[in-house]
């Protein structure tokens, strides 16, 4: 990776879907893939794939194309997925169970290190084998454990005051699954995830379906 | 909206990601935008905001800014979400459970018509209001009421089982959010999910900041 390249924000943000996409192109056992077929898959244009992954270095062969292998760890160490970050999820519900539970964290390097709830009658129980405790020892157990992120599935109401707490406890970021806009000091990376997103694109596709 | 211009799908992939500030720019109460303050909670740039914007006609106002009520209502139109989609979950594990009671679907437009399962302790249960089919009803009940969505909430050894139902059953969209690949034929618009992709872009953040 070159070290005084400015990588603009754009392009950091498809990052992600790079790898989530270079995953199952690798799942599918295919080793070497070209920036056309990459755009197909990815709905961008193989211009600006090239150009995106241009500024991280040196990843593709000229007419051959990108190794998948090579691009995956790459992109990976771009992102910090070899640090192995520590995570917590705060909230039982439905979301959070379904959270703790999502296979792909962990094969990411997400190590999910503690749950917290308010529920006594969830405080200390296992959710895939990670023990919930109590939101009151939050600091306690985020320091012991250097957790770096916590992911909030709480009902919207609760949302701001355990952004809070994290936030006090020493979270360096958040992910947020509360349907509303939370705040946080500037130091802190707030994610905001939005499940409509894919159900609004779908939308999209079908109105034009429908109409052709 | 201008009926002969060509739109790019990356432009139109981010029709719902602007859908989704601007909805949270409007609870704010913020009635006029400038395509710089929006490229900011958009992370993309204002001249890539004026020229997604253009293609779709005169929404904004040179030196003002765009009308947030305004463009919401037309992106929402372009994106169909005037429509009132009907939409079906299959799966009543958690992550089912969750979307179930996602309060974004239902204010976008889209209306949660039927839930479906074999578990036959679940079969009959109501979750938000919504009744539980047995999956072997799927094919009378999305004719009956006119689904167009279908959400793949199953484990994911079920979901190729699951997305070759919902074909038959003729559903026109799939949102899947079981973390493998699933086939269908091509006038089937498949969206697949995966939730780890806000995670990996924390990680990014949370590497630089532990950097400088």
């Amino acid at each position: 990776m070159r070290d005084n390249v400015v990588i603009s924000k754009a392009t950091i943000d498809r990052l992600p879907i790079y790898m989530r996409t270079l995953r199952l192109v690798q799942e599918e056992g295919i080793e070497i893939i070209s920036s056309e077929d990459l755009g197909r898959r990815l709905a961008i244009t193989p211009e600006q794939i090239r150009k995106d992954l241009a500024s991280f270095g040196q990843f593709g062969k000229k007419g051959v194309g990108y190794y998948v292998r090579e691009l995956i760890r790459n992109i990976g160490e771009i992102l910090g997925l070899n640090r192995g970050w520590n995570i917590s999820i705060i909230g039982v519900g439905h979301l959070g169970w379904a959270l703790a539970n999502y296979p792909n964290f962990m094969s990411l390097g997400f190590n999910l290190q503690a749950i917290f709830d308010i529920d006594p009658h969830k405080v200390g129980i296992k959710v895939n084998e990670v023990e919930v405790f109590h939101l009151e020892r939050l600091q306690e157990i985020v320091t012991e454990r250097n957790i770096a992120i916590g992911i909030i599935a709480v009902p919207e109401i609760q949302a701001q005051v355990v952004t809070d707490k994290l936030v006090e406890a020493g979270i360096g970021g958040i992910w947020n699954f509360a349907p509303r806009r939370i705040y946080a000091p500037a130091h802190i990376k707030i994610i905001n995830e939005d499940l409509s997103v894919g159900l609004t694109s779908l939308s999209y596709y079908l109105t034009r379906l429908i109409k052709e």
